[in-house]
Order: C-alpha cells, then sequence, then structure tokens
C-alpha cells in the first residue's frame, strides 16, 4: 500500500479518493486494509498508492472503466461504501481518470 | 494544500504525482511550498492534494494538458524537477489523466 505502483504502459485508469475523515476508528482501519486486499483480488486491478495527513488520498489503477464499475458494485465494498458515507468521512471527492501517459524514476 | 480540491464539472486533468523522498531536507520544504503557490498562480490550475506517509502523494488539477505543460516548462518549476532528480526523490512516477466522472459528499 506504501509503495509506488508498479502500472503498465498507459492508457489506464486511476480512480483517485479524497477523503476527511471523522473522529475515532469506528472499525475503519480493519475494513480500509481488509478493502485493499480485496480490490487486489479483482479483475482488472493494476495497482494502489495511499497516503494520510490531513487529507487522506488513494489511488487506484485499474486496466478499464468496466472493472472499475464491478468494483463499485461489489457486495463487500458497498458495505464498506454505506460505512464510509455513514461513519468513516466528513467529506470525500471520487474522480475517475483516464491515465493518458506518465514517466518516472 | 490539505483539503478537497474544489474543482469545476468534468471533463479536466489530474497530474498524479507519486514518490519517495531521500533522507534530509536539502531545501525541499520550502521548494515544496514554493510550488505549491506558483503552481496555484498558472493558468489552467485548478487544484491540489497532498499527502505523506511512506510514499508521497500529490495531485495537481488543470483545465487542459497546455497548461500541465505550460506549468512543467515554467523556468522556475524546471529548478525544482531538476532538485528533485537530483535530491530529493529516490524515485517518483508522474501519470498524466483526463477526469472523466466524479462524485463525493
Amino acid at each position: 500500500m506504501s509503495l509506488i505502483a508498479n502500472t503498465p504502459k498507459p492508457p489506464y485508469y486511476a480512480v483517485i479518493f479524497t477523503n476527511h475523515r471523522t473522529e475515532g476508528d469506528h472499525g475503519y482501519g480493519k475494513m480500509a486494509k481488509r478493502m485493499v486486499g480485496l480490490a487486489s483480488e479483482q479483475t482488472g486491478f493494476l495497482g494502489v498508492e495511499s497516503a494520510r495527513e490531513e487529507v487522506g488520498i488513494t489511488v487506484s489503477y485499474w486496466s478499464d472503466l468496466e472493472s472499475i464499475k464491478a468494483w463499485k458494485a461489489n457486495i463487500e465494498h458497498l458495505e464498506a461504501q454505506k460505512s464510509g458515507h455513514e461513519k468513516w468521512y466528513s467529506s470525500f471527492k471520487v474522480r475517475i481518470s483516464k491515465v493518458e501517459r506518465d514517466y518516472g524514476i
């Protein structure tokens, strides 16, 4: 979760999830770990990067939009999204984007 | 820098910059602040989100690819990119992506 994702040559997709947490854990830590594990088992999953200071940013990478849709509709993930709305996040934004180019060292 | 960016209705662009730092500051903190200030003055800049734990993630948002190109070629930013290569980052990845859809609370 803490490494730079080893993604293939573009194009591929990035889901940028930015959020502010509420106070307290309320089962968040355990569920967050479970969701990363579960996401990584899904068809089309390419990698994930995550960091939190005042704001939390998790970027997950996917081969195509269909895989992103399927992951959003995953039954266990739906339960986590519900708890996210109700308990864990005071605000969040999800951005679905198509990676057109990348470079690095 | 610590808030969820208040971006307009898609489409717009996201530059996802993920990195690992080297040990020590070497002028990084001051330059990082300066670059956020300078970026926010550029044409087409829409916002920025940033967090660091083991990995640092900075996502900047832009109205179009031309603005991203112009910012990459900014003379003071070029100097910072050079120091980034030479001193501040042991590894990094830059991903240019087009935000097609977003939602949140």
